[in-house]
């Protein structure tokens, strides 16, 4: 995640960018369809043939390690977000340029959308429809709406601070980044698997969504995604970012 | 891990600091107060939605991968403590400032019980009081009491000996400290979850407690990992440390 | 990964390359066979033993640390294949000279001969014969082959992906890219076990089918990892590669 | 893993050696001690309290994830050996002086018995004795000893490798050292746990017996390791180690 800055938004004062416009701007699309694709059919399998003895050990691990392993090896072309709420806090806080998040956010929703139709094609039929194709099925009353739209919110601020202190502001980047931000997906789901299914990407909500057919309460997924990654844009900016992320209490 | 000199007290020769004093005191306690919150909300609620047929291993990956995440992206800023002990322990082998250890351990019982708080709120009524909102209900009988000390103080020397040689003590300083973090606190889970808790650390004890009002037994969590804490401090002085913090056996 | 050009085909510009015929062309050989018979032994012993309450996550995990670790220690010798579909892919990007990708399937094939064999002499006998010595059952019936032919595809592209992309791309690779491609068999295991095996590697389909004397449909664990070697080949030649090594698109 | 030339036998060219007498001969035996106890306590008491439902990633995880952590963080002190097989393997290559070898050795048993004593004081009477005290019971008739004995052979001889390739050999060192060997006995434990109880350490053996008094077999944890320990040093020496660690095929 060293060279990202070209083709994201964040130009280095003097060096200047000598990527061509190919790289600038359509394989950073392309590699964020690619990924979405990728992580989102692993994701969907892993819930679609989930076994009754291991809880939800099997699709934490896999959605979590899947996001880590792609953004590793994906990342440096695209900033490896795969997820449209994170690109929304990656632009709040300069990570990425404002013009890139609509196509960002296509890209994702078009692979998303790939990635799901290739899990229910390799998926036997039966198991797919018991899973409501990895849909995301956990909330079915109005009472609970407030308690999974709370936990979605919590649930993508760890992820999406995972990727904003651990890839974009600068003080605190790391080479550990991008499983720093697949664990913060496994820990989301070993902790709130059962209270909203533990989405935290519109992405991954909207592709299954689509390919199965069932929208109930899919609103919860894109509202509490989003809100989360503005708040973590906001935090960063008034509160924890470094020096040149920070927009306030810059003095001496 | 490689500059919290500043903020954290170990001033470097003669690099002259020049951080805010908004990032050299407020933004520490700010960030050890999101990153305990964010911490003890994903423990608890591994504790409360804990499946049946997964043993201890929920919440032994959910706490040790949450800590290990959370110091990878938060500890450039204060250090990544999240736990009185373990700041207790930095503090005696000088990579906390003397001054800083009480507005560091107001910040992670704070924010202890925020995340304990945000669990609650999250969760089902009915599966929070069942796990006793996730509070150290392990110790039930006064037999039991001298085993599970004795296990809290040996389980928070691994972790206290993880931070402190991994990521303060400069001979053994690793980039891999954050996970190595985490992974010390996994382990203890899975070696020690069913006889004291494997809790190690007073925050994530105070702020399930206050929640749930449950305090049978509290002062274990406090007693043993602070001892633990002042243990790994006094080895690395005396015995273990590197030749800039070790205060004996420094002759040729 | 650093120094893998002299041995593996990609000569970097003004270097001359001083090491010994030994290192260059039998070394990378000996490692190729050593890592592969140790990694199948693992594979293979993770199936037999597999307890009835863990699902896939046992083996999962074995395969995926089980690679990961040996490309980590051997990775620096020979580029860390093990595994004939990945050494096409390699050399289809210029990470392994094509002189060297017979030597290296003759390597690996033996190797999965040889740890297959091992796994079959310290397993108990009832055991391997059960798990029919951890050769890939899964395909029962015809109409099933199109599904896993599918599912070979896809997660073997991942995995090809993360070694081109992580380990050879030069603007993608990353120290992580051991663990990287060790998650990706991990994830793909999680994911598709029960639809194909998720195989992803002929030397690991071929050890046991010899050992075993199981043949039901081995071809699709050929074709598929085969084709999807050359597809991630062309993926990134032409579109996701860097300068260097994309063919098209390098116009500014 | 960077500077355990001095404490560790390989002395660097020109380099002068200025570390102290005590860091060099005392303070790495303190660390094995330490080590030995704090990995073995976690060991015997994931066996102690592994639950029936998990089958054996509990022993697994913990005893591959302490192993890794412990080395990570004590490692560049003692070279993070902890198992007299692989200070043989090391001290064969080069890694280890030979006049260090019995202390380490005294050092490691020495952690081994008080590990196994701490583990026995905290824990229930009951799960202790049930589990044998975490002694490697798994053998229990003659005709299962060869296998259990070829078994630990292979098992000892990828963790041997793992240290020696990992963290020794220079071509092939890498950052990811630690977390390479502890997943090597993750891996090892997953494949073997049922056929010999993957031990791969004499000290992890001889403690539990000394404490539980259970010596059944015990000698195959020796002879097993050991030989492993001198095989890998073998292969390295002779065929797979770089230029300067190798002692044959060095011409051009």
């Amino acid at each position: 995640m060293s060279d990202i800055q070209c083709g994201n938004g964040k130009s280095s004062g003097g060096v200047k960018c000598r990527m061509s416009w190919y790289e600038r701007f359509v394989q950073p699309c392309l590699v964020e369809l690619l990924g979405s694709a990728l992580f989102i059919f692993i994701g969907c399998l892993s819930v679609i043939e989930n076994g009754p003895d291991t809880g939800v050990l099997q699709p934490a691990l896999a959605h979590g390690l899947a996001l880590g392993l792609i953004i590793a090896i994906l990342g440096n072309i695209s900033g490896g977000h795969f997820n449209p709420a994170v690109s929304l806090a990656a632009t709040v806080i300069g990570g990425l340029k404002v013009m890139m998040l609509l196509p960002y956010w296509i890209s994702q929703l078009c692979g998303g959308m790939i990635g799901a139709a290739l899990a229910k094609a390799v998926s036997i039929e039966d198991k797919f429809w018991n899973a409501s194709g990895a849909a995301f099925v956990t909330v079915q009353e109005h009472g609970h709406v407030a308690k999974a739209l709370g936990a979605e919110i919590i649930f993508t601020t760890l992820l999406a601070l995972a990727v904003c202190m651990g890839a974009i502001n600068e003080k605190t980047q790391s080479p550990l980044a991008p499983f720093s931000i697949g664990f913060s997906v496994t820990v989301d789901i070993l902790a709130g698997g059962a209270i909203s299914g533990a989405c935290m990407n519109p992405a991954r909500a909207f592709g299954p969504a689509v390919v199965a057919g069932y929208w109930n309460f899919h609103w919860i997924y894109w509202l509490g995604t989003l809100l989360a990654g503005l708040l973590v844009g906001l935090i960063i900016r008034l509160l924890i970012g470094d020096g040149k992320t920070r927009l306030t209490l810059k003095g001496r």
